[in-house]
């Protein structure tokens, strides 16, 4: 829940806070523009305005109708410029409070609630999906990391047969098994290797390419990561870090991403990165590739709004697994599972 | 860390810190005792001699020594009640602050932070081990739960193959893999389903009984849980629960266990239950049976001390998971794994 300042203010001080405003509005799954007293005006046609530009669905919320009652005036006046539902409403008395729940749950799409499945198109019911998941120093005891644990429910919720290994024991599972995995999805550091083992008309893919589905602009990134292959020197690259708290990340961000890039390209790159969700650049057309982090911490619309810019620029757009995913050469085929054409 | 108030106070208020400070004795894995000013006296004796009754490894911190320095005299009084280290310190100036660590490091015992594998002791590597867990209304969406996650990265540890399905595959799967696990552990709630199909020569137990190793005192719960089958009427039954923000384990401890216990041994008895690590009754030969809670949000030694008392005077402990699964007879089959003799 994101409570605004509106964007009726002024002074520079209000400035930063309308801009806040309407920073919000790129991140929110559904607006509600709160008026009283029947005023409706510049600012709430600014603010319908603005909702259409970023897709945001909302409802229109006239408060304080102990006081004040919505007139059929206003009412009408609201529905020229819009279809969205209005609801007379009392914070105080909490009259019309149901109204209120109900235009929400009419409004809020569908798809920033229901659980996305992580695999489900790609298994059936009683399929085996092998899991390979190297045990690591940043793994904490006795726990298994969130994206292992999030597959592992997953494949139980589609009624499926989940197999979890380390790689060491890859081997031995194909041959003393009779298993034939419907899919085998591994931790991106062991595809090298996994890839060796697995037969070959087995479907393989990454954790990190099978959670790119779920955060980000996955057709988006499949275009965007074969750019890597066409950088040329001198060319700008903005690495987008969602949140500002996770060294690893920001190692891989700040030091191992540009390093993999320059090294795999051969050619002289620069790199900016932005932490957090403060503004981008405005010469957004200055860059040739957008590297966004995985996203765990924010929402998928917030990745998406947040890459709009770009992609609406033509600029190349990728994330952190799926460009690692290039750099290590395996991208290609961890993406066979997802029926993308493959590169011509 | 507990940061006790000492002994050395008076008043009624007094009184409740110095009490406060001998239970944390109880509950720790390592104590330190912490003088100044080379004063030794009585309290310091008493704090030795409660060490000794409790198990409780502990080193002597001579603090302030930036002020007065720990004497020979002192020392050697100190000596002559103990073999514990004696480390002259400062908190100010950090003056033998590595000897503390050292000490301490020396003095903690290894099985308090040394992770103790769940069902390391059944398995080889390259084994396979088939957990079965079913996904109720009480697992978060796409999370699996704490004692899951915690058997399939055992399983990794030790470098076996875990398998992890609903119960709902699990006859599939022993038709179409091939594969004969090393042992079955299933939620104690699908076990009675479970056992109708996992084959007589495999071993099949349930998360609870495994979790009962982990937290408990294993072999006294065995004795104890068998002792349900000797209740009679007007026995009195205490229920001890951990931690008082568990809803669900209240739910167990105060309506369900109770209800089962009646409805199983068709007897009228009396059922007391203490939550949090509040006092325990005095007169502990009163009851016939203590049942503990799992102690998920609390170590080892805290349960182990907090019935010790009960075992001490020869009364029968056992856990929820040991006595539901007792309750719900599968208990016998459950504890094969273990090569626990069975009840003659």
């Amino acid at each position: 829940m994101v409570d605004t300042a509106g964007i009726d203010d002024s002074g520079d001080l209000g400035e930063k806070r309308i801009n806040k405003s309407l920073q919000a509005l790129k991140t929110v799954d559904c607006a509600v523009l709160l008026v009283a007293g029947n005023r409706f005006g510049n600012y709430e046609l600014k603010l319908i305005d603005e909702f259409g530009k970023n897709d945001t669905p909302y409802i229109v919320v006239h408060n304080k109708c102990d006081v004040v009652k919505l007139s059929d005036e206003t009412k009408n006046e609201i529905l020229k410029h819009t279809t969205a539902a209005i609801v007379d409403f009392s914070s105080r008395t909490r009259a019309g409070f149901d109204e209120v729940v109900d235009a929400l749950r009419n409004t809020v799409p569908e798809k920033s609630y229901l659980f996305k499945s992580l695999i489900g198109d790609l298994i059936n019911e009683g399929d085996y999906v092998l899991l390979v998941t190297p045990i690591d120093s940043e793994a904490p005891e006795g726990r298994m990391i969130l994206p292992q644990q999030m597959a592992i429910r997953d494949v139980l919720d589609n009624r499926a047969i989940c197999i979890v290994l380390r790689e060491t024991e890859l081997k031995k599972f194909f041959e003393t098994s009779c298993i034939k995995p419907a899919i085998v999805i591994t931790d991106s550091q062991a595809f090298g290797f996994v890839k060796t083992i697995v037969p070959d008309d087995i479907p393989l893919t990454s954790f990190s390419i099978v959670f790119s589905r779920l955060k980000g602009d996955f057709e988006n990134y499949v275009k965007g990561t074969r750019a890597i292959g066409e950088l040329k020197d001198g060319d700008k690259i903005l690495i987008l870090e969602s949140c500002t708290h996770h060294v690893s990340c920001e190692d891989i961000g700040r030091v191992k991403i540009p390093m993999w890039l320059s090294k795999f390209t051969g050619k002289k790159l620069y790199f900016n990165n932005i932490s957090g969700l403060g503004d981008l650049p405005e010469n957004t057309d200055d860059y040739k590739l957008v590297i966004q982090c995985g996203g765990c911490m924010v929402t998928r619309k917030q990745v998406l709004n947040r890459l709009k810019p770009f992609s609406d620029n033509e600029v190349s757009i990728t994330n952190y697994g799926m460009a690692i995913a290039y750099l290590n050469g395996i991208f290609e085929r961890a993406l066979q599972p997802f029926c993308i054409n493959r590169e011509e």
